[in-house]
């Protein structure tokens, strides 16, 4: 039994350690564009920012047993009726018959359709090698002016770490705010916290054209649709990314939402015997009613581990997200979970959102922080559709978010996160969490408890 | 319609505000033993330990919203035919009358029944006076000797607490390790941390005998079992609580589990019109068979809360526990929930549990600490039973283990840990968070993810 995975990132070598776990007989080949198997590409600002001074040490692991990982091969086609792909590699051409076939060839960076995207001195952030490309830039410009566009994940961690990296760094967002994923509250925060540490945020800034620099000092210029020019020795394109489907497609494979690849639940394409997960797939929300796509490193991990062990004859299912993402900027921390009210309406629910301020532990208790919490539910049902937390680092607001994303997983109402039996010490939370007072503010504001009051 | 309520620390007070919020007719009485209503009583050892330095601010709340609040009020009987309560306080006695009663009467500390423990320097610590007191004698003997009976929860706060203020203290329990509560290993840890900071721990150390001292300089002495003695300015007994049931019992109530009162899920007495919540009354576990008794603030929050809202006519159920608990102790965070492996047993489970080490958060970004994680599953039907955990404070222990509660109160099978969608960014966690690694190498002990491949 071959079993070939494209891709030696996430999704790819999730499924080649779950598929050896499994069986010791199978023949396991990974295909890997790039010379970085399972690097961490999350980390990337880290590494630019010089916390992680080492690159190596982005690896999430570094041993394979028993897989045979072949490093700069690029695959040129997939031919499913004869079960085969070819690759080029420094060495040549090669060409690799499967039984099984796991499509995992990630995302890609989109660099926007203007004028000057592609001058010298731009770049784009996703691969390891980009972010080595990057890092040489900085270290060439320690003093000099950043100008990144896109103010989503990427582009507001990467403000951070050319910031800690002494450039004058201006963050551009399209929007009226920062950060379009979360409360426009919650992007007022983290562009508040950005221009206290000195980066110059622009909302309502579309990017118009790049030009190169009349002066030395002025190695590009950017321009947005408002008329503003930003001078800048580094342009960061931190504009989103889109599946790469390139070879499933060419191949035949169906596509579904944002042009990812078609999957069932078991992670199988429309392809006989070839299965396909991560950032190329299409993906399951549990409060959506369609599909959604999604470029996420939890999500590749799990649905590569699934194909990993559907491709050996399993029948596991990807059980679905519920949209749980969180950032660190600087001490604060950012997480969220579910849908937010706009997300809610587009999905027919009617949704109200309480926010709520809270104690991290009991305030009697040294160094107690407030948290914000916003918690969505539906009015007509009860039903817990979200919620969105800003705290300090150290207030444990990523994972006590989690504890929110489980029960979202199981479909709870509002109310029942007042059931939960969560830990308390008063150095470290109080009687009822941050997450339940604001499930019963909520409970309170949409008229439950007065309403359950009221038919007794 | 009159309301009214023995006791008023987090059940009674939960209750009352409750029903406040479901009523504005009723009228709400709180009848207090002491003078400090909805204190934290596990603030105490924070108290004590100088990191709290004003007693007032162990109040949850300082507003009480139209609740007739009625301190050092000891109730001496209840009349459930006449209706009635009658208490004594400073100015003399009196009776009230009422339509619905809860009895929130708490716990009370067990005294060990040897010679000597009553004693002039010797201590309990339950209530705020209690706390009152210890501080007032550890003021006094700041650089003495004090001897913690107990290493249980209390025990091990009380021996940082008073080892903070500089007195030399020495831990005896009573087991081979501390903490029963938990796996030995951890018990372990937590007796190699009191140690390193100079607490003098002593396992498998009953306590015999207390003898006033000889010399000045040697208040008491404290013999053990086992022949040692250990000269003490003060001895503190924290060898557990037990129900306050006196009131209820002669008014004929039933009684359960260790003697705590018998509830209903809708928190009712055996008596008419007598609910009854906190830690006087038995709880149900939900991976218990049999109802359980345990004291925490976390349940008797619950339970009052669900009380007020049933004594106004409400049908809400307690949906029960699943054994969560938290202990900080310096700067190591130490978490519970579920059961431990001889719980499991006992409930007739087949139990396995595995020990994973896992990094909080990716270690290529600064500040990663390892965590301990135990995770404990029924072989035979793959369920998640348990999970303990270990790390520095910082790490997110309470709340990632609180993800864990979550899920073991849906139920879940460990496997299902791998299915939720937990929030990642590299500097506060991984792609799969140490709870879910710990359930995939449990499947892989377990010889599920074996006994899944044979199948195929």
């Amino acid at each position: 039994m071959n079993l070939v995975i494209i891709g030696g990132s996430d999704a790819g070598i999730a499924a080649a350690l779950r598929a050896r776990e499994l069986s010791k007989e199978v023949r396991i080949t990974v295909l890997l564009a790039d010379g970085y198997p399972n690097y961490s590409i999350c980390g990337l600002p880290y590494l630019i920012g010089g916390q992680t001074p080492d690159a190596r040490k982005l690896a999430h692991r570094t041993t394979f047993p028993d897989i045979d990982i072949r490093l700069r091969h690029r695959v040129t086609a997939i031919d499913p009726v004869e079960k085969s792909v070819s690759a080029e590699w420094p060495g040549g051409t090669t060409k690799l018959r499967y039984d099984k076939l796991i499509v995992a060839t990630g995302a890609q960076p989109v660099r926007p359709d203007i004028p000057g995207a592609d001058l010298p001195g731009t770049f784009v952030l996703h691969t390891i090698d980009d972010g080595l490309a990057v890092l040489d830039e900085v270290q060439r410009h320690r003093s000099g002016k950043a100008v990144i566009v896109g103010a989503g994940y990427i582009g507001i961690e990467m403000a951070e770490a050319l910031q800690l990296r002494g450039m004058h760094v201006t963050l551009l967002s399209r929007s009226d705010e920062v950060m379009a994923g979360v409360f426009p509250e919650i992007g007022a925060m983290i562009r508040e916290r950005l221009t206290a540490e000195g980066v110059e945020v622009v909302t309502q800034a579309g990017v118009e054209r790049i030009e190169p620099g009349l002066a030395v000092e002025q190695r590009l210029v950017v321009f947005t649709t408002q008329g503003q020019r930003y001078p800048a020795d580094l342009v960061l394109l931190a504009t989103g990314v889109r599946p790469a489907v390139d070879l499933a497609r060419e191949a035949g494979a169906a596509l579904g939402e944002n042009g990812a690849i078609a999957v069932s639940e078991t992670m199988e394409s429309s392809l006989p015997d070839i299965f396909a997960a991560g950032d190329c797939v299409v993906t399951r929300h549990r409060l959506r009613r369609e599909p959604t796509w999604i470029s996420l490193g939890t999500i590749a991990h799990k649905q590569g581990r699934i194909a990993g062990e559907n491709a050996l004859g399993g029948s596991r299912t990807f059980e679905g997200i519920v949209g749980t993402q969180s950032l660190k900027l600087y001490d604060l921390v950012i997480a969220r979970t579910g849908l937010s009210d706009t997300e809610a309406q587009e999905e027919g629910y009617e949704p109200l959102t309480v926010e709520i301020g809270a104690w991290d532990h009991k305030s009697y208790y040294p160094g107690a922080t407030q948290i914000g919490v916003w918690i969505t539910g539906d009015v007509k049902t009860g039903r817990l559709l979200g919620m969105q937390m800003v705290g300090r680092s150290g207030a444990e607001v990523s994972k006590r978010l989690d504890i929110v994303a489980a029960g979202l997983f199981h479909a709870i109402a509002v109310d029942a996160l007042n059931d939960l039996d969560l830990s308390y010490t008063p150095p470290l939370s109080s009687p009822w969490d941050p997450v339940q007072r604001a499930a019963q503010d909520w409970s309170y504001a949409a008229g439950l408890t007065a309403k359950a009051s009221l038919e007794r």
